[in-house]
């Protein structure tokens, strides 16, 4: 059982970034659903997830995160703060980060035309036709009032419903990676404690790979998961197969994987 | 109905960020629980969450993010990593980032040795044991393994139930702010395009305030809450009677306060 480190394809790593924005978030007020869901959607279609950042709405803190984010990953995803209301402050702040003027967008208020009357779309709602110059409209099938890909970053709602159909929208459209392997297995009440050492060895010994321990308690006891992810499959496998002898070692007469 | 802003309380503002670490809530293996959790928990005390990051497993990553919220924010709280596995590498990357040294510590071996017999205690369990010089212990009396507190950072559990347990030893030494107020108005089926415009005129006039919008999407509809945020009650009752004022005016047959 061998690796081979040249057969790891290291080559075409897709990296992403989430920029959450919203005050509601930082306050408590609301749960963010999104940052589960986008990084989901991310392992499944192999774009490496790096980074999450939450920020409030605050011209200076999204423009500043932005920046940082966009310069290092090959995509961000924000979320929030496009709706209709003065606290919708992202496009404004998009296009600031991305020095280029935003005004109300044709495009974006033929879409909205599809759900209100014209004599319906007042100054709060064209606030949402507002596109920084230069960026692609992703559409909003929901509640149409569009999100926009500018550069490599995705503007999104940050209505869960919403957000979700954009990504779905935009997803297709995005450059991925060459998918990361995942392979979990059961430690069962086997603690933490007992296997780290080991399995710090096994994952010195595999470079290529990520090892993680991931304990949850429920009703009253640890329950640990052992998880090895790669890109290579044959690496994974072989990770997997000395972790598997490890953990039988450890408990002869119990374990089972 | 008017407003003096001299009258409200700017000073004593106690700020916070978390730092989330964990190759696995990026992966989207694992989905935060603690986030949300936190910022209840420092709106309940009066301190504002300005920040989150979440970031992977990895010692730059973790040196430079905690390096740029704790020089920011009065307080940070880190989530995840001081496990006993080879990826829990959070303790020394907090050592790095102080500069100060890390060893084991004869009191969180005491405490460890509450549930392990001493034969028990072996390296991967006395990895938890490790604590950067200077710090003080955050109890955990559910694992009995402690988190930290360095300087304005606490060093916390991932798994929610010990994270909890620890923010409930540690939260009562911190300085606490003036509570922020909160008011939610329902909106009901009113949507945000309708009001958007004059509550942004409402916002302009109450610069000391933070005037929310939210909308959700439930059973095929939008349904929005407006809040009113600030530190001085009067502030609040006096925005919150014109958002109610507003709102009434835009549909003066069916809406109620």
């Amino acid at each position: 059982m061998t690796e081979n480190p040249s057969e790891n394809p290291a080559q075409n790593l897709i990296t992403a970034a989430i920029l959450v924005i919203g005050d509601e978030i930082l306050s408590g007020r609301t749960k963010d659903k999104n940052i589960g869901y986008i990084a989901d959607y991310c392992a499944n279609i192999a774009i490496d997830l790096k980074e999450v950042r939450i920020v409030p709405d605050e011209e200076d803190e999204i423009i500043n995160a932005l920046n940082a984010l966009r310069a290092r990953y090959t995509y961000v995803f924000t979320t929030g703060g496009i709706g209709p209301t003065h606290d919708d402050i992202t496009a404004e702040s998009v296009a600031k980060a991305f020095g280029v003027s935003i005004d109300e967008d044709p495009r974006a208020i033929a879409l909205m035309l599809e759900r209100h009357k014209p004599e319906d779309l007042n100054a709060a709602r064209r606030r949402m036709a507002r596109i920084p110059a230069g960026a692609d409209l992703i559409l909003n099938p929901i509640s149409k009032a569009p999100g926009f890909r500018i550069g490599n970053v995705m503007v999104m709602a940050g209505v869960p419903m919403v957000m979700q159909a954009m990504l779905d929208n935009v997803g297709p459209t995005l450059e991925t990676g060459v998918k990361m392997l995942s392979a979990t297995i059961e430690a069962g009440g086997l603690p933490e404690g007992i296997y780290g050492t080991p399995l710090g060895e096994i994952a010195a010994r595999h470079p290529s790979l990520s090892i993680g321990s991931y304990p949850s308690f429920k009703d009253g006891k640890f329950a640990n998961q052992i998880v090895v992810r790669g890109r290579d499959n044959a690496a994974v496998q072989a990770g997997l197969a000395e972790v598997r002898e490890m953990l039988q070692k450890l408990t002869p007469d119990s374990y089972t994987t």
